[in-house]
């Protein structure tokens, strides 16, 4: 007999060896517990940020009148480009120099647009520079950590729009244990486990919440967030640099339809952590390798209800109320063209 | 020469094999993010809590007029009890069926008073109900996760102190990541870990928070939150139920004192989730393992301004800002005996 998905099951996260444990019954749970006011929406220049063209950064930097992306040096970085490769071998007490750069990456000018609410020409300008810096980096780090935090409820220290770049020597937790599982898989069963996830996912369809001739995003089966996805190319490849401008073009699109669906979906500027993952620099043999990014949501039932992973999630494994099924509905259920900020 | 721990750097967690990146320079970084008001102090008892005595709760049942500790079925389980063991094999697509049990269980009859403003013979009749949870349950779960979410800040649906147990046939990611590397460190060095970790951060003491003559709490080595402990017994012990009645005192002693600190060190109700690790039941040989208690508090700088563990810490791999020294160090500087709420 196969498992029952209308019952509390878990399922396996073949990309991370992780689990998470679905409990589709506990949506009925009454919540008493902590709301989250939405910020009201920005004015398009606000002259105390500084991140807006033309204002002072902490310290005495001051920003150029930028007009489309703009990357800086992170004022608080937390990685420092110094220091000498040191290691303590002590079994209770292991410990290693962490050398890196981080970046801030401004994505329009504008104090209060979203990636959703940005043009497909201005968000084809960010996956050009997050390449660019992918490129550039890769030639001294072993990782270059793409990412975007999304929402004071995202830990977002600044509401002007921006991502940013961490780039270390060291490979980093998550992705080594996605390595150690992309070649697991090619050993075990030949091809790559993205490629074949993206193929049996299109053609299932109901987990798919948006698709292009070249991208596919879906809620992954093992989906641990309430409206998490995982963003998959449909062809071969390893790291974001190799895109062809077609596919960068395909990329921006599907970016602004999947963000326009998480805004519509509560109707409010939808708070996540995304960031992409691609072939760790200076490995041999990148074969089982493929570029992907993931969106981590935190809402679960409104604008103001997030899921919380704590007690239980914290000591023993995630868990998610909705099905990853369900929430590819929901997704799918909202409009990926047309922004609820620009109904009339 | 050795890491420079004043510099960034990453350290080796080696009971789950993870790793946290350290920037102990990154404290200056200014903060125009989310701040939370801490929630005012609620009253002895309300007519509306759920967990209050005499107090009906969501469905049907009623609270008795309970005078300790009150143990019930959680009313919105994330497991159920029931179903059939089947599992689906597909290596994309691989899942299983989760069955157990969540219970509930308050603290005291008062509304408002957490554990650090009970007194210890409270505290001492929660970790008799603990263990006895743990003994009746691990009869028949393979896992029997003990916790407790303190503070809306961890996703509190209900101010009443309590903590929760969830009953399991299965172990648990974090439960076999730690079974795993507790077992390879008594394969590889002999003894035990924990009990290892125990002896040399006594000695060490920079990391040490609270000791009494059976337990030791400590800011680990390794720890991922700004001010997370470890609560580890100085003897060794597999499981909860076979502490013996004076290692029951003295645990609940050094609760008392941890979690008045806690509250004492940004004057605020201080939020936590934290929860038991021991044997699993069910499995044969459990010589490697040691009972142990974590506590992941997320507050950073004061009761209004919490670490968030977001974009780079859930793409590449957990990052803090202080020191677990110098957390300690903070820790041991606010006062383990005097609540300040108790204060004039
Ligand atoms: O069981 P509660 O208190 O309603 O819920 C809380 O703890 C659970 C176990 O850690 C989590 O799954 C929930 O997200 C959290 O809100
Ligand atoms: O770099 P920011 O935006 O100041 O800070 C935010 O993102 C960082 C990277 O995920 C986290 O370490 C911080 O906790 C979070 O507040």
């Amino acid at each position: 007999m196969a498992v029952d998905f209308s019952k509390p099951h878990r399922r396996f996260n073949p990309l991370t060896g992780g689990w998470v444990q679905v409990s589709p019954h506990r949506l009925e749970r009454p919540w008493q517990g902590e709301e989250t006011e939405p910020a009201p929406v920005a004015p398009s220049y606000d002259p105390q940020c500084y991140l807006c063209p033309g204002n002072t950064r902490k310290g005495v930097a001051v920003n150029p009148e930028y007009d489309g992306v703009h990357v800086f040096d992170n004022d608080f970085p937390a990685l420092l480009d110094e220091g000498h490769a040191e290691s303590n071998h002590d079994p209770l007490f292991r410990a290693e120099t962490a050398r890196g750069l981080c970046r801030v990456l401004c994505f329009s000018p504008h104090h209060s647009k979203t990636l959703p609410e940005l043009p497909v020409s201005a968000i084809r300008e960010v996956v050009e520079v997050w390449a660019a810096q992918t490129q550039e980096l890769g030639q001294r780090f072993g990782n270059v950590q793409i990412f975007e935090n999304k929402g004071a409820m995202m830990g977002c220290s600044n509401p002007h729009p921006h991502g940013q770049v961490w780039a270390t020597e060291h490979w980093g937790l998550e992705v080594s244990r996605e390595d150690q599982h992309l070649r697991q898989y090619r050993e075990w069963h030949g091809g790559s486990l993205l490629l074949d996830t993206a193929e049996r996912e299109f053609e299932q369809g109901e987990r798919v919440v948006e698709a292009n001739a070249d991208w596919l995003a879906i809620v992954p089966f093992w989906a641990a967030w309430p409206f998490e996805t995982l963003l998959l190319p449909r062809f071969k490849v390893e790291r974001m640099p190799q895109l062809a401008s077609s596919q960068r073009d395909s990329l921006a699109s599907i970016l602004k339809a999947l963000t326009t669906r998480y805004d519509n979906l509560f109707q409010t500027s939808f708070p996540y952590s995304m960031g992409w993952h691609g072939a760790p620099f200076g490995m041999p043999d990148i074969a089982h390798w493929q570029l992907h990014a993931h969106f981590y949501p935190p809402l679960l039932r409104s604008a103001a209800v997030r899921k919380f992973m704590v007690g239980y999630e914290m000591l023993a494994e995630p868990q998610r109320d909705l099905t990853p099924e369900r929430a590819a509905e929901m997704l799918r259920s909202v409009s990926g063209t047309v922004h609820y900020r620009s109904l009339p």
